[in-house]
């Protein structure tokens, strides 16, 4: 019988080591200047913004795309999700990013999986004006499967104090401004894959399969590619909105869709109309319900349908909004909740 | 052929709400003055420190003791776990805790396992003054087994510019005091499940009975109860020592023991001398090295062997030091490295 090391028993401490070494250029490239030091200490510094402000922090991962991410080898796409999920969520309060930091486990890191992952999230990082401050790497055998792994994603971002978008601000008769999502953003996919195996099974065909078959329906493109498209960051459309309108609110429409999460950016009382003629939902929303039955309620409980972020701006505002942003369209508006209905109501 | 809904797909948003719901007031527990509205919101916000203080950032998990804990139905180490290994690693930059954020993934949510594990990541965040600003809850089906999840932590904390501890400082001469572990904390446990299901092999007898067996070598107690003390948190110490001693720099034993760790504290060039007969491996270090004949590199490299953090003060004050903490120990000096060789030295 032979002495058991931790190498023998499945974790290299060196495999996240080489792993790291890898992207860290990448990485270096997002330093800002407040970062103080180098990567590899216990903690990540980063000078204080200064006691006028508010920290604002938050933590994502990105659900089951992580498995056709894997199916299809786009394993970049995952990376960027992650960092621009974080930077939607964290200026849905009015913040722009400061730093991030990342937690990938697995059950044996593969170093090219693990570069292509973390180094997407760098140069995401990088596009977003966001520092890489630090990041833990796991191998954990036997609690994930061989080559799954998981993700999970922090971010702090600063607002000035008076700019905190606090949905008590929302009135009755603001306007909705919507920006138009790229899909399915991190959102929904557990049931996408349920359908995706139900087509399979009565096709006969592996899962794959269906994924990268082009389809009239979507163009010419296929459910694989439309599925990994990269969760759009809003950021710049922020900054254009908040230059020309007095903005009230956000709503990041992720997990839980709309009446999940447009509630969460107006106050007790209020719910918004929103007009479905104001936008076309995009084929993908389309193919995967028809594919699936999905009954409609589900679908807007699930989905985003098209839209990615909805801004509430003083009504007053809703014109310059528009023009600032040149996708934006003109949703509806706040209005009075009624007693035992849905918040966000259809029109 | 019935729709799918994301519900019949296996995710059930309301699982995590209702999981939320019965902790609220144990996570309101946590609310320190700086945290600004209520939970719900897209990201927590904390107001910042002031420009004077330098913000320090870190992310971990606790690996396989997840799996340990599960077995033995002991959830709520993990939770404290968490929380206890960020507040060190942060406090080894000098910094006292701000807030947390909790990442919790599993297959299916069980309301009162997740109570378990985030009830007592805010006890944790309560007993060491550390707001639980946020988190987020993936029901991931097909990623994680059944009744299987992984965490993942963040934490934020502050400290002055000019406490900013940083291993240039460190000088040769310098003294290393340790602090006491209570067990491996949360590390090298897939080597203790190498050992525990070798063992249970050649008993003809299930891990868990291995686990759950009172021992002699252990003093009565079960290598379960040993395995399942919680991570310490050294702030108390930390700010014990801080208020008598120059700390130069601090080394948290995690990952990679000895040779990992403690170089991470000084400076290129400098090593430390130890004197193993400094204080006395606990028991379960060397029962578990002996069970799996465990190399002696390896088992210093892998597990803390007893001590969890060290700290390197100036030779003048190590004698304060040591009297300022009753259980520290004065473990041996800072001395230059020689080449070719490893920079942690037993004597």
């Amino acid at each position: 019988m032979t002495g058991l090391t931790y190498r023998a028993s499945g974790v290299d401490p060196s495999r996240a080591e080489d792993a790291l070494a890898q992207i860290k250029e990448r990485i270096r490239r997002t330093k800002r200047p407040e970062v103080i030091g180098d990567v590899g200490a216990f903690g990540g510094l980063f000078a204080s913004p200064g006691a006028e402000t508010v920290l604002v922090a938050t933590t994502d991962g990105v659900g089951t795309k992580l498995d056709l991410a894997r199916l299809l080898d786009r394993h970049e796409v995952v990376g960027t999700d992650l960092v621009n999920h974080c930077v939607n969520d964290a200026m849905a309060m009015g913040a722009e990013p400061l730093f991030f930091l990342d937690y990938f486990a697995t059950s044996r890191i593969e170093p090219a999986v693990f570069g292509r992952v973390v180094g997407a999230m760098a140069d995401a990082c990088a596009a977003q004006g966001c520092a890489l401050l630090g990041g833990e790497t796991a191998e954990m055998p036997g609690t994930y499967g061989p080559g799954a792994y998981d993700i999970a994603g922090f971010l702090v971002g600063a607002v000035r104090r008076d700019a905190i978008l606090d949905p008590k601000n929302v009135k009755a008769g603001d306007a909705c401004i919507g920006l138009p999502s790229n899909g399915l953003h991190t959102n929904g996919y557990t049931l996408v894959r349920a359908i995706l195996s139900r087509v399979a099974a009565v096709q006969g065909k592996d899962m794959s399969d269906v994924l990268k078959a082009p389809r009239a329906d979507l163009r010419g493109s296929s459910l694989g590619d439309a599925l990994m498209r990269p969760h759009v960051s809003y950021l710049p459309a922020f900054r254009a909105l908040r230059d020309v309108a007095n903005i009230r609110s956000i709503a990041h429409l992720t997990g839980g869709g709309w009446e999940g999460n447009l509630p969460r950016a107006l106050p007790a009382g209020l719910g918004a109309r929103i007009d479905r003629g104001a936008w076309h939902v995009p084929p993908l929303f389309t193919v995967l319900a028809e594919l699936g039955e999905v009954p409609e309620d589900d679908q807007w409980d699930t989905w985003n349908m098209g839209i990615g972020l909805v801004v509430m701006v003083a009504p007053e505002d809703a014109e310059a909004a528009r023009d600032a942003v040149p996708d934006a369209v003109l949703l509806g508006k706040v209005e009075p909740a009624r007693d035992g209905e849905r918040r966000v109501r259809f029109a």
